[in-house]
């Protein structure tokens, strides 16, 4: 909000004159930092980048300017990709009354704990209390029932950028645990159970594009197990995230298969093309702000924010340096010319021309906030007709030429978002780690590792493993099972029952 | 959300062969007309039109995503457009503590009857009831204060779109008065009165673009009177439509300067340049979906929807009439060229090659739904390389040849744009009524007239008015006083009081 799109001053006359009186702020760095206190730093980071404002209501908070532009244009992709893919975008009310909410039995149970119950208005009670959605499931699917007639008005496929509620009580935490969160939910409904598996891939590969190709983070796909599933759906796929600085998993982004058991509750049939009345095969796909809170986590550092150019509100941010008796106009001219220039390529640039604070507090600022490429014109950079660029990913400086600018600029912000991803990848992977007995497991669950283990892939067998792991940092439970699964030799043990194992399966602590 | 996007099928064998079972399925058509039964006919067209479900909850709809995507286009275009002013989107939380609700005290007195109470989560109580937001002043402005320190900080200038709770008991209709609607809302704060009074009349300049240009409703641009304004702020100006058909008028979107009302009581407090400190001018400016609810009165007809080309989602619907022995195959090719010619242009265009209605029915169903233009191929038109052109806003049939369709179609859908501007302002001139006594007055609003009448301009007079006129259906009261004057005599008395007029004042019964 402060003054980063100041506009085009006329420099103040250089040289002689009175000197400005130059504002240096104390405490614009982080107190915590990652390694040490990582809980603390990411709350301190993410109100210090002016991502969130902390609400005078636990669990709930402001997503500022800086989080809502991230979010933006990962709905701007998100939104044009599903539309090729024929969803339609809709929106059904926030309220649910409690029949409906409570329709299908295994669902309610998961949610219900977290309801919000609307009992009033004004002075005056309600007749019955309404609940405000958690998701929509139950909200949309008998009005399925009441579209869907024949095979012709299939495939349905309906989406919703909406809040929903989840009045949880454990630990919020910004982006990631919140009482209230934006997301979209898809909603689609098909005459056959083909159909409705391909979407769920797909939708899941769009997951995968957010965050590798648009947040930097690597994840991993896969299929969730009975017990981690979707309450009420047939099966839920993922894509699965890792914290390497807390050694949690956190689960991305969920497309699930409904199978035909809300169909059967929300009485969803049609008549196909034999004639004969069949029921629909249905599914339903999230993805919330969590992401953003994902890749501060994964990509943050002790000076701040680290922002994947793709996904940033400010890809350049450029800083005029003066000096002395040097050429002042000079400077802002050049400054602007290459705000310019770049803005016109379709590059997000903006200059600091802001005169009550120093160069060095304004790298420090715009660090914090995670701009990933700095731009600095001082006096020696406009006699050699170039600019040094400052990486925020590495911190690498280069002078690049002015004359071919922009080009190079792209080039390097490409370079930032594969290397963010790589970097990653490369601190993610050296996380991950195969086991086949349970002390092997206990042990790299101690070093905070994402396990794979082999898995006889029996619900009371999970159970018992977070029963076992149960401890202050959190029970262990399963993330995925990767849909690109290892060879498992015949013969081979779960890790836990030494049962015989029938897939290779992630497991550790999660979000 | 029935199969109009249908892919492009191979023709049935053509001549000969068994003949296709149409389904011609009846009462597509409106049961209610709009001139014999308004109320009626509205809540038809928009189920019938696929705009609106009723939902399970009164005063509760479920937007279709044939209302959803005019709600798109406006959306586009108005976040694009602040943009540019340099607003930026932000989103805080959908619940308000009871303190923060209740802070300014006029504020709240507007808004409390209606406010919804979220009381309990899961089985618990909860500790104070949480408040939806019915629109977020109070909700931001705490947080204004805590951002806003100098005048470097200033303006602040941020947006959200969201959804808004106002739990009303009267009349619930969809668009116009529904307990959850969608909007934006815009909250600004300045340095100065002058800022803040010239933005609330740049925002009031693009709500009046979306009703004239791309809603194609005439709208009068003016200011509320103290009675009707905006509760705790300090002056409102409004676009104003009219709904013939009931004679009421409607406010379109709202523009409100809150002076520096809402400053004090959240101690919204800077430094200025000179170093004193200093209170922030404040506006705020929404519009919502019942822009579309408007849109829908004012076009609508006794074959549904009449939608305009600018925020129509299928702007061009192209039907094969396909007949005997004819080359259907060289039909619906024609059609499918026709279309991909028109969508490669940006028109947004589709065809219906559904082959269980005949082509009078789907005539009917695209009418029901409003869209501009149809495009019938059959036969004849093959032989002529022409097609037949059919616009829904006057129902007049022209053929147009292939060769250069693509620029005639997009001269038809100006026209279209145009005409139905031209035709809404000509029925609703025939309803302004310039008045100057208290009989005629009367006389015209007993005719369901817009009147602009001479006016004291005292709140008490306005309060006695709306006694006078009390009736079933429903009082008179203030709509605007019109930003654009007509001369007012010297010695013009006030229609109601007598007293010397100062302003001419449109009066009239309202939405």
């Amino acid at each position: 909000m402060a003054g980063g799109e100041a506009k085009k001053p006329k420099a103040k006359s250089s040289g002689g004159g009175k000197k400005k009186e130059v504002k240096k702020e104390t405490g614009l760095g982080l107190s915590n930092k990652k390694e040490d206190n990582f809980g603390e730093w990411y709350s301190e980071v993410v109100v210090n980048g002016e991502m969130i404002e902390y609400y005078d209501i636990s669990g709930c908070y402001i997503l500022r300017p800086w989080a809502m532009s991230i979010w933006e244009v990962m709905q701007t992709f998100f939104d044009a990709e599903i539309k090729k893919m024929k969803v339609k975008n809709c929106y059904f009310p926030v309220f649910v009354s409690p029949t409906v909410l409570q329709k299908e039995k295994d669902h309610i149970v998961g949610f219900a704990p977290e309801v919000a119950w609307v009992t009033k208005s004004g002075e005056t009670d309600l007749e019955v209390p309404i609940a405000i959605r958690p998701t929509s499931e139950t909200v949309m699917y008998p009005y399925y029932s009441k579209w869907i007639r024949g095979h012709r008005d299939l495939p349905l496929k309906l989406n919703q950028w909406c809040n929903v509620v989840r009045w949880e009580f454990s630990n919020p935490t910004p982006f990631i645990r919140s009482r209230e969160f934006l997301w979209q939910e898809g909603h689609t409904a098909f005459a056959t159970n083909e159909e409705a598996d391909a979407e769920v891939l797909d939708i899941l590969e769009l997951y995968r594009r957010i965050y590798e190709e648009y947040l930097a983070i690597p994840v991993i796909k896969g299929k969730k197990s009975e017990m981690e599933k979707f309450a009420g759906g047939l099966y839920t796929t993922s894509v699965e995230a890792f914290i390497p600085n807390t050694g949690r998993g956190i689960q991305g982004a969920t497309s699930h298969c409904l199978g035909q058991n809300f169909a059967k509750m929300f009485e969803i049939n049609f008549e196909n093309e034999k004639g004969e009345k069949a029921m629909v095969w249905q599914n339903s796909w999230a993805y919330s702000t969590r992401t953003i809170g994902v890749m501060v986590m994964v990509h943050g550092d002790d000076k701040g924010l680290v922002l994947p150019p793709k996904v940033a509100s400010v890809q350049v941010i450029v800083i005029p340096v003066p000096y002395k008796d040097a050429d002042t106009q000079g400077i802002y001219d050049a400054c602007s010319a290459t705000v310019d220039a770049l803005c016109e390529s379709g590059i997000r640039a903006e200059s600091d021309f802001r005169e009550n604070y120093s160069p060095g507090w304004k790298y420090s600022h715009w660090e914090m906030k995670g701009v990933p490429l700095r731009i600095e014109i001082g006096p020696k950079d406009l006699a050699n007709n170039q600019v040094r660029v400052v990486r925020r990913d590495n911190a690498t400086k280069i002078d690049i030429s002015r004359t071919n600018l922009v080009d190079q600029v792209k080039e390097i912000l490409n370079k930032i978002q594969l290397n963010m991803f790589d970097v990653a990848k490369q601190k993610r992977d050296a996380c991950l780690q195969v086991i086949k007995t349970w002390d092997e497991f206990m042990e790299a669950l101690n070093q905070r590792k994402m396990i794979l283990a082999p898995w006889c892939d029996d619900e009371e067998v999970e159970r018992d493993v977070k029963v076992r792991t149960k401890g202050e940092t959190g029970a262990a439970k399963t993330l995925c099972s990767p849909f690109d699964q290892p060879e498992l030799p015949e013969g081979t043990k779960c890790f836990a029952s030494g049962r015989p194992a029938k897939k290779w399966t992630y497991w550790g602590r999660s979000y």
